[in-house]
């Protein structure tokens, strides 16, 4: 994993097989419903064998879908029991949404025999194109009766929209007291991938007995440091969500701190890998900033470069224009001294306090085209630091984005 | 010219050929020095045969070129005679760029016998490179022996990089009262240009009489409504730079008003070549946000879609998918109701109310396929609005800026 991207250590933490049901005591579906063209899977469900309290984020874009304003409310007494996802309609801008996004939550809360408001629900896809919910309701017995211990694949690939993989993570989290968790999760992409979290559904499970209060802060804490600090393409969804079912069954959970950074490894590696399946994208980049007075600062300016067009095209093409990372800083709107600004890309130092090394362009070429790409920029001020991860532009991206409704 | 975009009204405003010099009392020159690899045109002088008020607004990238502090230094009297441009080479981030900015500055006003003081130096190609300065000292006396009063075409050519086209406009300024006056200039794009001005620098040229402190309050206006409202990548760049020079030559002058308007016409056109010839662009798109409660909000949100790559990406597939339009606006920062908003593309009305109106597919994207797409959002609240040119974002621009330095 990339240096300063997830939690400071992994000790403790086990990588296991899987995805939602990878943690005991969840059973997950995914089947076709319909709402997709191309008849792939298209509706998931992620469901607690019993209860669970729930922590939930949704997206801060203001056009915000009806379906994350109800999870929102559902989980506003820290519990529920389900995750219902529809793949292919957002279910946005539509004079019926509000309406559909209820009944949506009312079939799955039919056929699993729960009250609706123990469901959380996500939708994912186009914008402003009316969802067929009869098409979603008639299935849904289906995707209930198809609920298994094993099925967090099927659901992995039923929420996929413009994914090319599915993104499952599963880990073991153990103390040394010998306490033992698993947390465990799935993410879907790819597209309007940017702060808060954008076009992003993420259902997270855990057996660890943690109450509906503090998994709102454990969630948030994890989010700020990984779901928050990846962009594909700087923009943001209106129906970004990310949503976290903890049973509670572990016999001997560990302390909370494992717990932490637990969730912490599960939603960084998820968050990776949304980016290196990022639409179009060719290689991961990581953007770390340190030596900043504080960590806000080296986020803004950190976004700042990951989002620089100009720097991303430089990826591509594997161009160590180091040039542009400092003009991309600059726009960032934080205060710092070009004059002590140091910057390495994969590693070759290309800009000492602000001005041009005698660097080897092939060294750092080739140190560019390698899957993972890491620039490092020392603001030679303070000791904060930030990571954030993007991916390259390429023409795949503008050819599939000029593309992706007509 | 695109509904919403420069002055209220055109009325006296009559276009001229050519560019800087089609304004009486200016010569301008433009060379190959050497910079350039490829051996084109590469330093340019505009130069005022007489006194001359002079105004500056540089970017507010925190890098700020060099060359950008000493053109606002010797702009701060109010007065300058004559402006030099090199392109290849942006004289940005080396040990000497400093120094360097001072002998391009110094070579000008020595070849021109002024004083440095009353030189306005610009800079504008790759960043992090030594400027080879000897070259362009030796160049500076064949660049002063060229000046011809219709040399404002040559000039236009000596200051491209990545343009592919040269960009002048002159407008003669007339009144009811007889009064008239000219007002010229020329600009070059056309990556990085995004707020405040990025890799844009523009030369103005007029014989209105204006003293110093007007100048600088009409340019930053006019400047306001123009070259700040476009963006053709979101990047700015370290070197952005218009300069205004006035002789005060014109016998009988038009009105402040006349004046304000033709130069903001100017400008209006200028910007607008700037983003017809953005890196790989196809077409222009303007954003209107009109309804709002204030212009600032109007602005911000038009920026926001302007500057949204799913958003651009779109027009470049002449796809009318209006649910991007929201999105990038609900990530503005700014409050609005979505059940009030309405969008129009191309003059179809895509989005009636927060939700999609029965439009033809067809004819929305047929209207997106011309080289002017105009996209309208009305907010339904106040009478406040703002247009915002941006261009299509397409694989070629990736392409290009994948490939720049290397």
């Amino acid at each position: 994993m990339i240096a300063g991207w997830g939690p400071d250590d992994r000790d403790g933490l086990t990588p296991l097989p899987g995805g939602v049901t990878a943690t005991p005591g969840f059973r997950a579906s995914g089947i076709v419903s319909g709402v997709k063209p191309s008849g792939r899977p298209d509706l998931a469900l992620v469901v607690a064998d019993g209860p669970a309290t729930a922590a939930v984020m949704t997206t801060t874009n203001l056009v915000k879908a009806p379906a994350c304003v109800l999870a929102e409310r559902h989980a506003a007494d820290g519990h529920a029991r389900a995750v219902v996802v529809n793949a292919g309609n957002a279910n946005v801008c539509t004079p019926e949404a509000e309406a559909h996004a209820e009944r949506l939550t009312a079939a799955a809360a039919t056929a699993l025999d729960l009250d609706p408001t123990e469901v959380l629900p996500m939708s994912t896809g186009v914008i402003g194109v009316p969802l067929p919910i009869e098409t979603i309701e008639a299935a849904m017995p289906e995707a209930a009766a198809a609920l298994t211990a094993d099925g967090g694949g099927r659901a992995a690939e039923a929420i996929m929209t413009t994914d090319t993989v599915t993104k499952e993570v599963a880990i073991a989290v153990t103390d040394d007291a010998g306490g033992r968790c698993v947390i465990a999760g799935m993410a879907k992409g790819v597209g309007m991938i940017e702060p808060a979290m954008a076009t992003l559904l993420v259902v997270l499970t855990t057996d660890a007995p943690i109450n509906g209060a503090l998994l709102q802060q454990l969630l948030r804490g994890a989010v700020g440091r990984t779901f928050n600090r990846i962009s594909v393409d700087g923009d943001g969804s209106t129906s970004d969500t990310v949503a976290l079912l903890a049973t509670g069954t572990a016999e001997h959970p560990p302390g909370i701190d494992a717990i932490t950074r637990g969730l912490t490894a599960v939603c960084a590696d998820l968050a990776h890998a949304v980016v290196a399946d990022g639409e179009g994208a060719t290689r991961v980049a990581a953007i770390t900033v340190r030596g900043a007075a504080q960590e806000a600062d080296a986020e803004r300016l950190a976004r700042a470069v990951a989002t620089s067009l100009l720097v991303r095209a430089a990826i591509h093409g594997a161009d160590p224009n180091w040039g542009r990372i400092l003009m991309a800083m600059g726009t960032a709107g934080v205060a710092f001294e070009p004059r002590r600004v140091s910057v390495a890309i994969g590693g070759v130092t290309v800009c000492r306090f602000g001005v041009a090394t005698s660097f080897d362009r092939g060294i750092a070429s080739a140190a560019m085209r390698k899957p993972e790409v890491t620039i490092d920029v020392d603001l030679g001020v303070g000791t904060a630091a930030a990571t954030l991860l993007t991916c390259d532009l390429t023409p795949e991206y503008v050819r599939f984005n000029a593309e992706y409704t007509t």
